[in-house]
């Protein structure tokens, strides 16, 4: 394995080493001494065209807790905004020494023309990519729920038969393609929730069941309910509607949120809009996982930066 | 102790002990590594929502010259600006794994909140709240004061007898407020200096003595005289006399630090508006402690963070 | 050698001792850790008044592989934005531990003012300085020219009697000012090609030949041709032809890289701006350097860290 584009890219048992690795990271978090040397002297670079605190903050804690070298280049008054190409850029940060580039960018496809166009032989890690997908956050979201439900008895397992419903705005979201193809693969059955508008063109392919009212998918009896994070800059799109009936019809309202079963978990991928697709009741229950998402999210970079960079050192010499 | 918040937390001897570990670091930089092992594998955090290179800068050469890995999160463009709350950004940068946060924030009380609220168990560590506190630079300051008057002789002294005039808008100072209490728990007495516009209207209560002349104040022979440095954008305020009033009545002219006692120490937290409260006479004669003030600041922080952060992993392992 | 400045301060055996040095640097990159502990301790300041991510990546990967602790401090949203001189900025700097500070100012002559005031003791790096002399980047361009031509016999060796030519806006380019000097210090011969209105005032009494026809200066044979990058902002400059003209008579247009000899080098400083001064046909050609001279950018300035900061400490110690 040399890039991480797409869950699509990852069977059963990849996934199921991917998550057994960062379980053993996990591990690590309860040491004196976090840091593992498996990556020293190894340059691992952020290349983000969005801004996204978050995720770069989380990509280079992992990557420092493998003692690695990171760099960030923020596209904003980078040459890039002097209208070099993606080419030319990602040319120039593997000849100073890049051994893998996490990159995220606004257009669908982005990281893997990085990784197959030929301009380069670093490794790709997509950080996100347009609509298209974010695997590292669908990683984390399995890893959380299989965590969450098999506890010290996780090793190993996959989430077969378990069912996942994924709510908001699946047209715009990779994170719900990433978790539709991951989750899947994995043995669940994804239900998404959305306003017909808000749900892409095609969706009719996807190995889901669909569903046009909250409450519908909720009587289910879901093992997690995953909430998507609403963009208000599309707020104001025609397909979407006011926010006050967006909460009201799709969001996990405090009443909803009540009626869920005792080990539903509550996940959501951050940051928050609190009223809006979440109460605060819902988000800081014990049922909600989004603190423990945040947190695994490391260790889930961590197994893959280790999967992918430290692999090849490890052939290398 | 597991917080940094206000000065006023600190009794005497708690601030001798961190003045005496500064004294310690500040041999470190005589050395050819200046590197200690002591927070390896622990990761700072610098959560700044206002800008501030010099006090992040200071914090950052600290943490990694203790071998931390230092991540930074600044408010600009993240998700807080995304309307985040303080709560989940928080929340957040701990579930990633930090040990301890160093936050500055334009809200009094912001740090106090965070070690309060029971959002998180991380350290805190105020690097300015408001027009609240910045305890690590009335700690810089207090040991600038004891290192100069003295020098190898300082260990385990407090400042008893020594008279220091801080001279500024007191009123929006959160430095002139850190230092109130601090040099007056290490025995000084504090002289404090301002258009009486630029007094808060508590002042009474302070255990300070106010007066409405510099010339006034500069004759009691103080030990220090610390300038507060004039925010510029205040200065348009209905409360503020003209720059070129500021400067006669207010400002360590030249004329004035001619005036000063031989001993006198000439103090500014920088970054120094030359020729309004301060003129380049008195900020590069050998009275002033600008540049010592700097030094120190990092060898003041490196204790803070050994303190905090080493302490408990001490008792953790 | 305390500071690196301009290349003009340096002899022939100087500079091909760089270039040795930057030779042993280059081996580090085929191991398993590439990371030496030549700077461990110190500290790299990154001081830019200018944005410039490639340079500042550039050296901020040179100075982690030299396990150096990296301190940027960017101009904007900083205190020097608030008015603080350039002599505080620096002096603050140094006070917080900088041993080297590498600085890229927009003004000619900055970083000598640095070095040279009194102000600071601290090794002082030029990365740019106004129109006068990028240094670093003229010996990453004879690196380049002398691994080329010699490959592994290039140890010790100089550029006596290589002829290079260099394109476009020579007025502007302190990138050709470091290469006239260094490549003559070499023994290399230099030519020049520019419009008329893009030539310095004083170039009669520069050690070059000029050209006002790229033709022309192809027809000497070079052994390499280096275009400049055209700035865009200064493309509606009186003195400037429209793009189009530019690229046609100024231009390595495809037309012009097949008539080229076959051993004869293509640089660019980067980044390009592809279809004005040069066409991709000669930027992805065999005969391009390109992403070479990226590389050996990095060893270059680690040869440069060496030599100036760890040499010092070894005195010391």
């Amino acid at each position: 394995m040399k890039h991480l584009l797409s869950t699509r890219d990852l069977d059963r048992d990849t996934a199921v080493r991917i998550l057994d690795i960062a379980e053993e990271m996990s591990r690590t978090a309860d040491r004196a001494v976090r840091k593992l040397p498996t990556l020293r002297g190894k340059t691992v670079v952020n290349l983000f065209f969005e801004d996204s605190t978050r995720t770069r903050l989380s990509f280079e804690s992992a990557a420092k807790r493998l003692s690695a070298d990171v760099i960030t280049f923020s596209a904003k008054g980078s040459s890039v905004s002097k209208g070099e190409s993606l080419k030319d850029t990602a040319q120039t940060l593997e000849a100073m020494g890049a051994d893998a580039i996490v990159v995220r960018h606004g257009v669908s496809g982005a990281a893997e023309l990085l990784a197959h166009a030929g301009w380069i032989d670093a490794t790709i890690v997509n950080a996100g990519d347009g609509t298209h997908e974010h695997p590292t956050q669908a990683l984390l979201d399995a890893y959380t729920i299989r965590s969450r439900r098999f506890g010290d008895d996780a090793r190993g397992r996959d989430l077969a038969g378990l069912r996942i419903v994924i709510v908001g705005d699946i047209l715009h979201s990779r994170v719900a393609r990433s978790n539709v193809w991951l989750l899947t693969a994995l043995g669940a059955h994804v239900h998404l929730v959305a306003p017909r508008t808000l749900l892409p063109s095609g969706i009719s392919t996807w190995p889901v069941t669909v569903h046009e009212s909250l409450d519908d998918a909720l009587d289910t009896g879901p093992d997690a309910v995953m909430m998507l994070r609403i963009q208000s800059e599309r707020m104001h799109d025609a397909y979407f509607p006011s926010e006050r009936e967006y909460a009201r019809e799709w969001g996990l309202t405090a009443e909803r949120a009540t009626r869920l079963g005792p080990d539903t978990m509550v996940m959501h991928p951050g940051p928050m809009n609190r009223g809006l697709e979440i109460s605060s009741v819902a988000a800081d229950s014990p049922a909600s996982t989004v603190l423990d998402q945040v947190s695994n999210g490391v260790f889930v970079r961590m197994a893959v930066l280790y999967l992918l960079v430290a692999g090849e050192s490890q052939e290398e010499s």
